[in-house]
Parts: C-alpha cells; sequence; structure tokens
C-alpha cells in the first residue's frame, strides 16, 4: 500500500485527488494539509467524501510527510519549490501539480511566474509527467512536475503531427476553451457564476503561463523551437477543456491514420472515428483524452479537437497515473471511471 | 455472472444503467434494444460508454431477452405493462423504471397515466423498489417497479416522521426542485438550454403523476390516508432533485437522533450533521440521499431537505440497488460511486 | 433633471441602477462612489455601460453627494446609516437599497444584522418603500427603506390574502430560490460557478435576516402577527426569484379574481391567466412581479408563484420606481424595458 | 409609423424582432405569422410579452401581408425564397433573416442548403444588408438579405485588415463559439440543457453554411478569393458569438488605430482599449458588436476578438437596422438597449 500526503488539500486538484484515491485499491492517503482549514475534516468541508475520507486536514507540520511514500503538492505555484527538497532528501517522492517544476529554462520560468526560483538544482531532474512522452522517465523519476491542463491538451493533440513531420511547426495555433475550475477554488470575483456564468470570453491573449510549457514539449517533439499562437477562453461550465488546433501540412497523410497508429497503445488517449466532435462531457470525471483530426474541405490546413477533464487527465488523474508508473502499479489503478454523461 | 438486458437504452436511465452496469463485476449487459436507433453502437450515440459497453441496439425482437436473468424497462410508460408478461411467464426477473407498476389502485393509475392498463394482474404481484422500506420483499420479486425519482426522495424524508407519528399527515408539504434530465431525453422545447437555462419554475401545480405514488407510501407508512401538497419546479440544472419538505410538530421529539436512528442501518441514506444543508451535487453520480433535518426557530414545523441524483438513487442507481437484492449479491456492488465535485 | 448619487456602485445593485439611469428621460447620474476603485472609469469595469455613463468611481468625499437631489445607497448593510443623516440635513433624500432602515424594531434589527444602529431616530421617519402597499407614503418621504429581494417577491404574493383575510396567518410557508446575483458582487467562494452551478441547495434555513422584514409587512397587512417559516435557496442562474407560498384557506374565495381585483392597478404586478406557472426569465432585466396563484386538487391549500428580477424589481428597479414617487415622475419612467427572452 | 409583417414568429429571431419592435418608435406590428400556431395569442407562447404585444399569431393568409410596408421572414431557410416574390410585387419591402438571398452564387446556394432555389432571379437585386458595409445600397434597397450570425461578427472584425490589405488573406482561421439559441428554437436533442449544459463541442468543422457567405464578404472587401478555416463550436449559454479570428500581417501597421478609423463612424461597433478581451454579456441584448485587436508576443499572427449577441447585431437587432436605413429613420430608432449586465 503507497503511503500517499497531500499539501494543500482544498483546492479542486486536491479534493479531485481525494476522489479517486478515495477508491485506489492500491494507495491511501494518510495526511492531506492546510494552513488555513487545518483542523477541519475533510468531509466537512466536501460532504461528497463523506465516508469515503476520515481524516481532518493539518498543518505541514503535523503531517509527518516524510513517512509517506509519496507526496503531492496540489498547491498554489511557488510551494512545491521550497518545500520538495526536504522531502526527497527524506526519500519521499514527490509530484507536484504545479508549475514549479515543469520549464526547464529556470530564468524563462521566473519570467512567466514572476518570482526567483527556491530550488533550480532540482528542475533539471524533475521529470516532465506527460506519460505518453515520458513513460520511462517517470518510472524512476524522484520529482514529477505534472502538467498543466492546456498543456495536456494541446500537447496530445499536436504529438503525433509534429513527430511525424507533416506540419509547419512555425505558425501552430491552439485555441483553447476551459471551464471555470481551472480558475481554481479561490473567491475570484471573475470566476463567479454571476459573472462567468451565460457569457464567453477570451483572456491573456498577450501571455498565457502554460504557453512556454507548451513550446517547450513541442519544441522536444519537433527537434526545434516552434511558433505557437495560444489563446485561452473560459467557457461557462465547471469540468473539461476543448483545445481546437490549427497547422498547415506539408505532407500529405492519412491523418486518422496517423493518430490512430500513435495512440494504439496508450489507454488514456481515445482517438475518435473520422469526422468526430468530440464533447468534454464525454470525458467527464475520467482520465481520458478523446481526439479528432480533421482536414476540412480538403485543404491543406489541419484542424485537431482534443478534450480532457481539466481536473483529471489534466490534473490529478494525470498525477494518479504518474504515481502508478512510478510505484510500478498497473497504470489505470484507480482510474477506471466511466465518464459522467449527461 | 447475472444476464441483463435492458429494453429502451436510448434515454437517460438507460445510458445511467449502462454507466453502472459496465463496471458490475457480477452482472453483465447483453442487450440493449432501441426500435428506432437499432443498428447503431451504444457506443457511437454515447461516446462516454467508448470501451465500456461493446454492443449495438437491437430491436426487442433480436435481443432474445428471454435468455436474460433480469430485464430492465427504461422505456416510457405503457410499455412495460405489455412486454413484461411474456418475460416474467419465460422465468426472467423484471425492473420496471417507467410507472406502470408502481400504483397498486388501478384506477387511480388509469386516472393519472390516461390510459388503460394492460396488465392490472401483475400489479398487485408488483413489488415497489423502495429498499429502505421493502428490502426482504424485493429479495424474492419477481417484478419490481422501481420508484419515481421524486417520490424517492420525497418518501426517505418524511418516512422517519411518518413512521415515529410525530407529525400531523393532514397537510404535508413537498416542495421539490428537478434538474432538466428528468424530462429525458426527448427533443422537448421546454428543455432546451435556451428555455430551461438561467429560469426557473414550478410546473404541473394543478397535479403531477407522482402525486399519487407519494401519497400511497407515506398512506402505507402512516396506516392511513395523508394530505400532501406537492409542487415540482424545474431548475437549470442537469442532474439533482432537492426535496424540501414541511410538516407540523405534533410531539416534541430529538429529530436529529430520529432521522439518524431511523437509517443508522441503511448505507445509500446519509444523515448529515445538525445544521447542515446538503447540495445536489454532493451526490452527483452516486446512488445516495443525502437529508437534513430542521426546526427553524424551535417553532412547530419540520422542514427535511433531502437530495438524490435523480438518474442513480431516483432511477438507474436504485434498479441496480433492487437487482442485487433480487439476486442475492452485497447491496453496492456496481454503486461504490464517488460523488463528482465539483 | 433630478441629479443623483450613488454611494457603493460596484456591486450588481449599482450597476443595476446605472443601467436604468443610463436611459431615464428625467434624472441624471453625476457621481459614483467607491472607495476601493476610485478613479477606475464606470465603463472600464463595466463594459456594457460603454457610451452610456460617462463617469469614475470616486471616493465619497470628492462626490459632492450634498449638491444631488438624492442619493441611492447601494451599499453592505451599516453604511447608510452612518452617512445617511448628514445628506438628509443638507436636503438630499435617501434611498437605501440595503437593509437599514427597514425593521422598525431596532432592537430586532441589531439581533439579526449583528450590529448596532448608528442611526435608531431615523428609523421611525424612514418610509418602507414597496410602492404597492405604501405608495402615498413614498411621495413625501425624506428616507426610504428599499424592500429587500425575497421580501418583495414574498410580499407581494401573500397580500391580497392576507388583506382580505381568507387565510390562516399562523403557518405560512414561504419556499424562496434565488440566482446568485443575490449573493452579490464578492468574492465568495460558494458563488463561484465551479460551485454554485449545475447543483441546488437550501441556506440559512434556521434563520435569514429577510425573515424579520417579511413578517414585520406581513403583520401589518394582517393587524396580528403572522407565523412564517421561510427557507431561501441557491438556484444555478444569474437572475431571477421565484417564491412558491403555501398558505391554508380559511374561506372559499375566488382567488384569481382576488389577485386581479387587488393589482388591476398596479403597472408593475402582473397577475397571470388562471393555470400559469411564472418563470423567472419572463421578468429578466424588468421592473415586474409575476403571479399565479392555485388551489391544487381544489384542496384547502392555496400555493401562490410569484416571480420578479431579484435585481430589478427587487432592487434597482424598485428603487428607482421610488425616485419616480418621490420626484413626481411618471411611475414608469425609464423602467419601460422589455424582459430579455430567451 | 411602418407597418411591419413578421413571417414566422415562434423562433428565437421571431420573439427578439417582437422585443425590440415592441419598443421602435416609428415601426408597428400589424401581423405575426405561424402556420403552426395560428390562434394562439403571442404574450402567451412568450409571457415576457404581455402588456407589449397584442395580437394572436395568424396564417400566412389571414396575415393580410401586402398591406404591410415592410416584412421580416424570421422562417427556416427556404421559406422566404417562395413568398418574398409577390410581397415584392406587391410593394412590400422584406427583409430575409434566413439565409435564402445571403449568396449571390446560386449554384454554390443550391450546394450548401441542399435545395433548388425558388426564385434565382431575386437573389442579385437582394442586398447584404450588413450596414457596416452595405448602408447606401441597402437605403434603397427592396429585398436585404440580412446576415448570419457568424458571418456578422467575423466579418466585422476581418474587415479593417483586409481592407487595409495588411494580412495574408490565403490563410484565414475564424475559430467561432455560440451559444445553443444560435440552434433555434426547435426541439432537438442536441440543444437540450442536459445535452448541450456544462459541455463544450465544436460541430461542422468538414463544413458549416455559413462558410461560403463569409467567404463572399472577405473576397469583396479583399478584391479575390480568400481562404478560411471556420470551426463553429457549441458554448453552454444562451446567447452571444464569440468569433476568435487569427491571420497572418504582411504589413506592420497600428493595429489598434486601424481598427478604431475603420469603426469611428459605426455606432453599432464598438473598438476596445488595446488589451481588452470582450465578453459576449457585455453586448447581452443589445445591437453591438465590440471588438478587441491582439498582435500576442509581437508576432506576426493578429487575433481580433468580436462578440455579438447572435439574435440581435446577429439578427433581429441588424434586421431593425436595416429597416430604419430603408425607411430613413434615425439608424439606432428602437436599438438604443443598454446591455442586460449581470
Amino acid at each position: 500500500m503507497v503511503k500517499v500526503g497531500i499539501v494543500g488539500g482544498t483546492g479542486y486538484t486536491g479534493v479531485e485527488l481525494l476522489r479517486l484515491l478515495a477508491k485506489h485499491p492500491q494507495a491511501c492517503v494518510t495526511a492531506v494539509t492546510s494552513r488555513k482549514d487545518a483542523g477541519i475534516r475533510v468531509d466537512e468541508m466536501f460532504p461528497s467524501l463523506r465516508g469515503r475520507i476520515d481524516l481532518a486536514f493539518t498543518t505541514p507540520d503535523e503531517a509527518r510527510l516524510a513517512e509517506c511514500d509519496v507526496v503531492f503538492f496540489a498547491t498554489p505555484n511557488g510551494i512545491a519549490m521550497q518545500d520538495a527538497a526536504a522531502l526527497l532528501d527524506a526519500g519521499v517522492r514527490v509530484i507536484d501539480l504545479a508549475a514549479d517544476f515543469r520549464i526547464k529554462d529556470v530564468f524563462e520560468w521566473e519570467k512567466w511566474y514572476g518570482m526567483q526560483h527556491a530550488s533550480p538544482h532540482l528542475v533539471a531532474d524533475a521529470v516532465y509527467g506527460l506519460p505518453e512522452v515520458n513513460r520511462e522517465a517517470i518510472r524512476s523519476a524522484r520529482l514529477v512536475a505534472n502538467p498543466g491542463c492546456y498543456p495536456t491538451a494541446v500537447q496530445l493533440g499536436f504529438l503525433p503531427l509534429i513527430e511525424a513531420g507533416v506540419i509547419d511547426t512555425a505558425s501552430l495555433i491552439a485555441d483553447c476553451k476551459s471551464g471555470v475550475s481551472g480558475a481554481g477554488r479561490k473567491g475570484e470575483i471573475g470566476a463567479l457564476l454571476a459573472e462567468a456564468g451565460d457569457s464567453f470570453k477570451a483572456y491573456g491573449v498577450a501571455g498565457h503561463r502554460h504557453l512556454p510549457e507548451i513550446r517547450q514539449g513541442l519544441a522536444r517533439a519537433s527537434g526545434k523551437p516552434v511558433g505557437l499562437t495560444f489563446v485561452p477562453h473560459l467557457t461557462p461550465m465547471i469540468r473539461g477543456i476543448h483545445a481546437t488546433l490549427y497547422a498547415r501540412l506539408t505532407k500529405d497523410v492519412d491523418l486518422q491514420r496517423l493518430f490512430e497508429s500513435r495512440y494504439a497503445d496508450e489507454s488514456f488517449v481515445d482517438v475518435l472515428p473520422a469526422g468526430s466532435h468530440p464533447e468534454t462531457r464525454s470525458v467527464r470525471g475520467a482520465n481520458l483524452c478523446r481526439i479528432a483530426v480533421h482536414r476540412p474541405q480538403g485543404g491543406d490546413t489541419v484542424v485537431v479537437l482534443s478534450v480532457i477533464d481539466n481536473l483529471v487527465k489534466g490534473a490529478a488523474g494525470q498525477a494518479v497515473q504518474n504515481l502508478n508508473l512510478m510505484f510500478g502499479l498497473p497504470e489505470n489503478e484507480g482510474l477506471d471511471v466511466v465518464p459522467l454523461l449527461p
């Protein structure tokens, strides 16, 4: 039984980790921390977990995280970079669901995240936790940087095209739409139902923090820098990301076959039949990315539609998938959830 | 392995049965019928089931339902009453998720449902499938009338009070709110997002078909007829029922203790701590009824708040619970789902 | 031209006042204050007002409110009671959209609002601004206490029955449902789309601040204290209140005629035809209360359905209606808006 | 007073025409037809219009449309092309809100709309009713083809760039998101709240009927054919379109100034300050297009964000704007509505 600690359990990635781990047959949550809500029972804050998680939030000190096998950081950016080193030194493996270890270029990271990195020496060691790319490295990783939600949807959608060298990588476009849970469980006016409900908008067009992360991943696949325009949007729903990706084809290729072949052995990526339009609800609650590829009007623009649940394959589910890999468990342990539709 | 047939699998109770049974360790769906959509793969209509249900819809004739151990009717009212008899004669057990066998008084049923009953002789034999009331009878039932969604939430909320004889049953009020999936997967203008979204309304105040069903259940518990005003409302959400129940207390009693004691052994009814307000999302996707009981301002009016997922404890989940009872399986087999929140 | 000042213009009642007054032919907003956002242009915070309101938020000091003819307080509770006196002394008339002057019993007010009243001497003078009850007094009022949203919907629904003496006022029930804008434009977790979306819950069952306000209004109509159970609920929509009211009839009466007659001369209360179910969207954006009255199954329980837009007839629209009365303008000046449907 | 007839008044563009015309000081609706609902009062179907529209739906025969000054067709595609000729012959001017007269190439129209055109001779005469492009022609038009919703948002966003010749028109991308009212007031399963709610999807990627309409408009501005990839999406809201447009810059230009200058004299197009992200709710209910232009990271990709209310500037509002032009009225007569926010 893998002993799991969760740092920062009161946000959406925290409660989602708890939902998934509550039914994980080979992992057991022994501590969930929250400085602000220490002492409150988990199932008092999240009644959906009544009868499932018999814990109260504790302070990090009380949590004895050093006795865990693995610790998830479900914290804001900038926390894991301070606290991970001590845990790693104590032999605990770490999965950071925030962005602290995602960008290899520390200078770039500091520019986008607006703070000095507290553990630059750990960045090189950290493994980027996208199993469809880095599976073997994840197995032996001590420190995993769990990918962002947009980066997961966008990379899984572009990768088959880039790896096959069939598109012009100088002018990629990722038009992405996210549900509001992506903004976190924080009292921000813009995420109120009365503000974000029944309305739609773009945000961060000048530059969003997930841009360098996506560029890094695509450049790695491409072998050279890529040009990417990334426009995120807020859509009035709770969960889900829909990435609509555009690229110019440079070679004629059977796109459907290319995608099916790339993901033939991936149990968490589902290539839909030709002509499909995946809905975000078709992955609601499940650790899945569903993808469809189109070539409208037979032109030279390829359009990829990629959907995930931002809290599952875009966060907590992928983190559990990484845990499974790190501890030699079946990759879908605890992740065998049928999406909730309607 | 219990062989299961589903008649009418294209509606919301149908797809919900499929979602739950896909993971049931001791039941296996062998046929799903749809006259209109015969030939279409189940996972083409419901991509959430890709990789989970490897079946196409068939006509009832092709489905060889007589070879099943149990057949669910997830059909409109008036179908099961025509087709159940032949299956029962063939030794197949039947669970009807529609209303055909819920009302013992056939005359009353015909008045409310506006059609002649095709199998009045079966009505008396049918067991009303509310396990918290009829568990033993369900175990040996051949034909189970699965309760309606509103009746489940309302009865579970009123029963402790009525059984204990502490309220005036002559003037009960049930003010109920339902998500739109309760209206079914039909192309009705009133259930469009552009109509039902961002708005709220009552409907059927003059009389709703669930009224006689609730009255029957409460009268049975009370030992005499009850007076009930039942007002259903449509609320702009997908799943969930919230019943707000009002009654006049006739005896002073520890309400919290009464409810906790009544449901102490029920794993699918959760009495919340005193002072709670259950949210429908706290049971989303799960076979649960969560209940809180209040006595505002210490007056003589008791207020019960009762929430279910209308498609699970209010339909498909309760039907699987009944299947488990009928076939001697653990009652929560296939129903061990953590609610999806947020 | 009536010169209008608005104190606290960044909340939902503030922006709604601005929307309505932007088109009022005989009133002109000269100042909008916000301590926190002073200096920011109104149309930068609310782009819907671009080209309509050419003002920036100012501090109260800069606003020169004493030069206004009337000042609206669209502030949290507890502000108007501190600042109104000086304005009144300067000859400015005041309309408070918060609760400071609604409850005549100062002791009761202090109990429910948890603070000491700063201007108890003004409470007696304040006129409760429900025009359908207090029209004449409002015309000459210097200080108007604009009613709460729930109290408006509930009182307008119960008044015809109470004034006619046809119900038992000892056991009234008001089951009310509100959209989330009622919670205000504040960063509260419970009002996030990811929390309040696609879910439904009751709140404040033990006691909500609108209870004493409603009781006071109904008692005044009744001539004696009333017994009222008031249960508010949060429904996943932006605007709108639906009150479902229950009472026991003590006299046989033509309910439809009673309601039509009571509101025959009221242009902002619309009694729907018998058998109707008003939707909140049918009043979206408009200063209207639509009401339907039912007597289900011909029993002795009367059910009243009353809907308003909580931000209009439940707040800013009613405040403008009061302004019109106070300044001798046509009562519907600036309020001639057709509801937005869908 | 302009006498107005509306053919097909039970859909969303119909009720929206009625909402706007109810307050139009110089136009008066004299007939609203519906074959299916003839005899039903308009305000019975749409209670939001109680007290505003004192008409019942009639059959087209009863409607005496030939006595109108102008007739709006708020019908499905394929109706106006049959009925417009007779009205035009009778001297009635016609505004078609459907697609029958939008595409000049009749062969192309027949391919995309799947039917034979009944009045090809009228197509050449019809004026495409986008006032920001065709204002003068509209003034004298007898037959106006009111633009589609997507085409309005996309053309207004691309026009300044194309007219100025600063982008490569061979590879334009329009990623568009629409609320569900765009699907019409029809009982389609895909538009149910339980289907389209809390989910997001693309549709029609292989080819949508608005593609040739947009291409025609952009080609006209460009003076040569354009290459366009158009991907529409369904977003879980009622009203609103958000078009996110991508193009490659071929000349360095002050984009903000270009847009502001292009629309300086247009009262229904609002260019937001640099760096803005328009929300669809900022135009809710109003005849406005709000636009922001970005050049992310200073690269050579220009991103235009363009929002409209699909039922107003994307349909009924633009139709009224056209009516005003055709009858020499002030262009904003009846259109002076402040958007409803929140």
